[in-house]
C-alpha cells in the first residue's frame, strides 16, 4: 500500500504543513497540490464542497505526493466510509464530544474485527494499491476534533479510545463554546489554556495534535510547542487576501487614475 | 439597461483594476467578486473554463457590482454570441491580427443593422434588464487583442474599425511573436516599444488600452502612461503565490520541526 | 448583516409569497428569482437537488432581493449546518414530530451558547456580510414542519421550544398521516381542522405559520386566516402546467393539421 | 433504426408542436418531455446550454416518444457532428444566408458519399439502433434558419440545395435584419410578408417550414397557413410567465396581508 | 403505475441478472442499460456516486426496460427517501444488523400508514406514472443486506419484519465480519455456510435472496441453489478486466514491437 | 519538462498500445489509466466528452505514467489550443484532407516562431513542469487523421508539412469515403490497400503511423507491418462487450431459472 507520508513525518517527529480546500474544484485543488503542501484537507464540513466534487479533488491531489485528507461534515457513517473508499488517507471528524463519539468514529474507520467499516474501497485501491485492504486500518489517520467545553470535560475518556491517532483543534468553535470570540490565532486566554491542555493530554496519550491557524508565525509557535499538524489559511482565504493586497496597494497609490471601488 | 461601470470609469478617465479568473468554479468567482475588483474577466481561452462553468461564474459575479467580462477562446461567432447572451458586459477577443478580423469581431458583437449578432439574450435580459435589446450595442465593451507582429503591422487599419472600443495587450504572446521571452512585466525592449506604440495609436484612434500585468507596480506605471484597464495576476496565481509564501516562510524558520517538503 | 426581508415582512404583519425550486439548476433558479417572489425555497428533500447544485442556486438567488430558504432532507446536523454556511436565510426542517426533534433543530441552527452550530460560515459571510457571526442567530428563520399525527399530539410541546420561529405545514404528508388523500388545496375535513389548529396554536405561541398551496385562491384564503408564508406551486409544476396549457389549447383547435400526441 | 416521428407527422401532412429548452438540466428536460410535445428542441445557440448538458437532456427526452432536436450555436462542423453523434434526430442551423452555407450544412449532416459527416455515432447507436449507420442520412431532419435579408435574397438558391429538409424562421432575427422590432408574434408588415414568402417558396421546393411563436393562437394561425413545425414558448418563459401570473393575481387581491414585492 | 419487472420475474420464480454501477456518469449507465440487464443497481455506498449523479443515471436507465435499483450509503432516512423520490424501483440497504434496523428501513420506504416515508415523488411520478402514490408501497422492492455476524445472530427477527421483500448478501463484508478473506466467489467455509443459511431462512420467511458475485459460473450455481437476484461484476470491473485482457494478450505476443508497460 | 513516453517508445522503435475514452468521467478515466495503457486518448470528436469533462479526465490520467492524448472535434484553433493548455501531450486532428489543413494544424500546435499557438499553458505547466514553454513544441505529438479519398489524393503534400509527427487512420471513415462498409478490422480490399499505402508513405516521410482497431489480433498484425500506435476498443465498448459476455453466458446456461431478457 502507498505510504502515508503524514505517518512518516510523525515517525521523524516532524510537523505536517497542511493546506485547506474550501473551493469545490479539481483545478484549484491541483494548483494547490503542486505547491508543496505536506497534506491538503478537503473540507466537507464548512467548505463549499460535497462528495462528488471531493472525488475530483482527490484525483487532482493524487497527481502529487501531497497526502489527501478530508474533514467530514459530521459523525455520520455514510459519508465517512464513502470518503475513505474514495481514497482519503486521513479523516478529520468534527465535534467529537464524548467517548461514545470517539468510539463510533474509530469503528467507522476500521475494517472488522477492529471496526465496522463496510468493505468496498473502489477508488482507494487505485490510489493505495492492491494491498489496501490489508493495510488500510494501520495507514489511515483519524483526527478527532476537540472543540467544545463538553469535549474538554471528556478529554481523557476520548483520548484513551484505542484506534484514535490524533486530535484536531478548531480554535473558532472552541472559543465560541467557551464564550469567547471565534478567532484562529489571537485567542482569548481561556481558549489558549484549553489548547495547551489538549496538546498536553493528547501527547500524554500518545496521540498527535493538530490545529487550525490563520498566520504562519502562530503556526510556527504551535509547532514549537509540540503540534505536529498545522493548517495555515485556506484556498478561499488566499483568493480574498491576495486580491485585497493587490487592490489596496493599487488604490493607495497617490494620484493614480483609478476609481475608488465600491 | 444596467449601467456598464467600466464605461463610467472611462468617462471619468479612470482605469479599471481587473481581476482574472482561470478556475472554473462559481464559489471561487464569487469570492473574488466580493473583494472589490472593478471588473473580473473570465478567461475562456487559457483559463480552465468552458461555457457552462462560465455561466455559473457570471451569476456569481452578478451578486456584486463588479463588471463581468469574458475572454473568448478565439474569433469564433458561436461562442462569442453565447457569451454575450449569458450576460457578459465586455468581450476580449484574442489574436485580432487584421482589419478583417476586427470587422468580424465588431459584427459578431452588434445587433443589426450595425452587425450580425443573432437575437436571443436569454440571461442578458435578467442581468441587464428588459431594455437590453435597445442598449446592448452601446453598453457592451469590445476589446481586440493586439499580440502579434502581424497585428502591429496592421495596427491602424485594425484600430480604425468602427465599433471597436478598446485594445488589450497580452505581453506574453506579443513577446513570443517578436522573438522575445514570454513575460508579463519586465518585457524585452522591442516588446516595451511595441506596447508604447499600441497605447499611443489606440489613444489616437479614441480607443482605450488595456494590458495584462503580473505585479501592481507595473500596473500602476502603465496606468500612469495611459492604460485604462489593467489586469493584475489571476485566481490561480493567487493560490500558487499565496501557498508558496506560506510554505517558504514556514520551512525557512530555523529549527522548526518540519519536513523539507518534496 | 444583510437584512432578512422575511422578518421585515413579518414585522409588518405581512405574508411572504414563496416560490419553490425542485429543478437543480442555477439558471432556472435565477429566472425564478427575477420574477419578484418574496422568498424562494430550494427543496433538498423532495426536489431533485443536492448540496452542490443548491450552492449555485443560492448564488443565483443572491443576484436579487429574494430571500433564499432551504428545505433540508431530514433532521440531520451535517446537511443543516452546510446549508446555513452556504448562506440560507431560512431553513425548513421536515418531520419535526417531538419536542426533542424541535430542540435538536433549534440547536443545530444556533451558535453557542444557544446551540451547537459549528462555526465556519464560508459563503454566508459573502452573502450576509462580515458581521454575520454576530447576527446570524437572530437573523435566520427556522421552520419546523408539522405534518404527522404524532406532531399534532406533541404540538404545544414542540411550539414552546425557544428559538423556533415558525411552523410549515405540508398538507400532503399531514393528509397521509391522518389517513386522507395527499393533496395541497382541497384537503379532507380532518386535515382542514388540523391545519386550523396548527395555525391557532402557532399564533398563540408567537410563531408564524406557513403552508404549501397548489392554487393562488387557496393561498390567499390562508393568508386571510393568518398564514404569513404561503408557497404556491413549484418550478417543475410551472413547466408541466404551462406545457399542458399550450398543448391542450393547440390540440383542441378544431381542424388544425396536428397530430394527436402520444 | 428508430422511427423519426417528425417525418411521420409530415407524411400525414400534420404539424409538430415543438417545445423549446433553454435550461441546461436533465430533470427540467424530462419534465417537459413527459407533457406530450411532439418534438423538443434543445437550444445550444441562445439557450444557456452547452454540449455536455445537452447529452443529459437528450437522455431525458429519450425516456419518452418526444423527438429530440437540437439548434446548434452556429454553422460549425465540430459541434454539428457531435450533436448528431449524441442522438439528435433533427438539427436546426442558424444563419443559413447563402447557398454555400446550406451546402456546408447539408454536407456536415450526411455520411459519405452524400456528405462529409465523420463516422462515430456513439450514443446515436443506443438511441437509434444498430442500423443507425444505414438509415441516418434519411432519418435525420435538417432545418436551415432563414432569418436575414441576405438569406431572403438568396432564398431559392438556398432552398434548392439537395438534402435540406426544412426551413425554420426566427421572427426576431428576421425582424432586426429588416429594420423592424424583434418580436415573435405580432411582427411588422415587412416581416409578415417575408414569412409568407419563405413559407411559399419552401413549399414550392418541397421543403417543410417551421417558425418560432410566442402564443398558441399565432402558432395555430401559422399551421393553418401551412407551417408544419411550430414552436410555442420555452421552458424559461414558462417559469417566468407562470411566476408572474401567480404573483400578479396574489398581489392584486384587495386587502391581502402581502408586501408589495421589490 | 409502471410494472416492476423484478417482481414479475419473481412471480415466475426466475432470477434477475443484475449489473452494478460504480461510475458516476449517465452515458456509462445508458450504455450498460442497453445491453439487456434485468436490473441495474446504482451503488451509492461503495460506488463513486452521489445523489445528483444518480439522478442522471436513473434517467439513462429509464430509456430502457431495465429496472433501476439503488444501494443507499447507509440506513439514513434523508437519502433513502430522496432515492425513492428520484424513481428507484428497488432499494438495497447495507448493514441491516438488527430487527430495529429492519423496522426503520421498512418504515422509511413505505407511505403512511405502513411507514413514515414523506410524500413528494417528484421524479417517481414521471417514471412510475400518475398513480405512483397509490401503488408505490407494493411496487418498490426492499433488500436488507445481511453481512455481519450480528445480522446472522438476529436473522429470524430481521426476516420476520413485515414489509421486507428480500435480503442481499455482500460476501466480502460477511467474510470480514466472520474473520475470513474478503472475496465474492470462492468464499471460506464459514462464509459459505452462512450464505446457505441466509438463503434457507429467507426462503422460509417468504423473502427472496440476492447475492454479489464475481463470476458467472458462481452466479449460475447460486441461482440453482435458489437465489433470485444475482449481481455479476460492475462497470468499473468491466473496464479494468477488459483492459487487462487486451494489454496482456498484446504484450504476450512473441516478438511484437511493443514496450513492456510500466 | 516531463518526458513524453510516447516519443521514448518511438525512439526505441516500439508501438504504443492506446486506449480510448468516450465516457465523460474522471473515475472511469482513472480506472482505465491504472491498467497500464501506454497512452490514453480522450475523444472529443465522437466520444461523449467536451472540454470541461476532459480536464478532469486529464487529471485522472495524470495520476499514472500513461501519456494523455486528445482527439479534438475538428480543425478549429480554439479547442485545439485549449486542449494543449490543459496538458495534452498529443493531439489527433480529424479530417486533415489538404496540405493547407495540415499547415494550419501544425501552426495551431506550435508556439511562435514555428506556429501561432497562443501562450498560456495554465494546467500544462503543472503537468509538464516549469520549463514547458521551452520544450512544448518538441515534446507534444501531432497526429493528422488521413481518412478520406481527398486526403489520399493529397497524401504526400500533407505528409511533407514540417512539424507533423504522425498520421492516424480511422478505418471507418476511410471506408465510407471509399464507398466501403464502415468497420475497423476486416476492411474491404480498397481500404486495406489505402491503409498500406498510408503506412508506406508516412514511413517514407519519417512520420509514425497509428490506426484504430477493434481486436488485438488485428492490432498486432498492424504493429508487425510497421504501425507504431495502435488503439484497441474503447471504454464504452468494454462496458458493452463485457456485459454481453456475462449476459449471454448466463442466459445460455441450460435450465437456469432466468428470464429471457428484453
Amino acid at each position: 500500500m502507498r505510504e502515508n507520508r503524514l505517518r512518516t513525518l510523525w515517525r521523524n517527529d516532524q510537523a505536517a504543513i497542511n493546506g485547506w480546500l474550501a473551493i469545490p474544484n479539481s483545478f484549484a485543488a491541483e494548483t494547490m497540490a503542486h505547491q508543496g503542501w505536506d497534506t491538503l484537507t478537503i473540507d466537507l464540513q464548512h467548505g463549499v464542497v460535497d462528495y462528488q466534487a471531493m472525488v475530483t479533488m482527490l484525483q487532482a491531489i493524487s497527481t502529487t505526493p501531497t497526502v489527501p485528507i478530508v474533514r467530514v461534515p459530521w459523525l455520520e457513517p455514510g459519508i465517512i466510509m464513502k470518503t475513505l473508499d474514495a481514497g482519503a488517507y486521513g479523516v478529520i471528524c468534527p465535534m467529537v464530544n464524548t467517548r461514545e463519539d470517539a468510539q463510533k468514529f474509530v469503528a467507522y474507520t476500521h475494517y472488522a474485527p477492529k471496526g465496522t467499516r463496510s468493505f468496498g474501497p473502489v477508488r482507494a485501491l487505485l490510489y493505495g494499491g492492491a494491498d489496501y485492504p490489508q493495510h488500510a486500518n494501520d495507514t489511515i489517520v483519524r483526527f478527532a476534533m476537540i472543540e467544545t467545553a463538553q469535549a474538554l470535560d471528556n478529554l481523557d475518556s476520548i483520548l484513551s479510545v484505542e484506534g484514535l491517532d490524533a486530535v484536531y483543534i478548531g480554535p473558532s468553535d472552541l472559543s465560541l463554546s467557551l464564550g469567547c470570540r471565534p478567532v484562529f490565532d489571537d485567542v482569548d486566554a481561556p481558549v489558549a489554556q484549553a489548547i495547551e491542555h489538549i496538546l498536553e493530554r493528547a501527547t500524554a496519550h500518545g496521540l498527535k495534535a493538530g490545529v487550525h491557524n490563520g498566520r504562519t508565525d502562530v503556526a510556527l509557535a504551535r509547532v514549537a510547542k509540540g503540534f505536529r499538524f498545522v493548517t495555515v489559511g485556506s484556498d478561499a482565504r488566499l483568493l480574498a487576501a491576495g486580491s485585497q493586497d493587490i487592490l489596496k496597494s493599487m488604490r493607495a497609490a497617490p494620484g493614480a487614475a483609478l476609481g475608488g471601488g465600491y
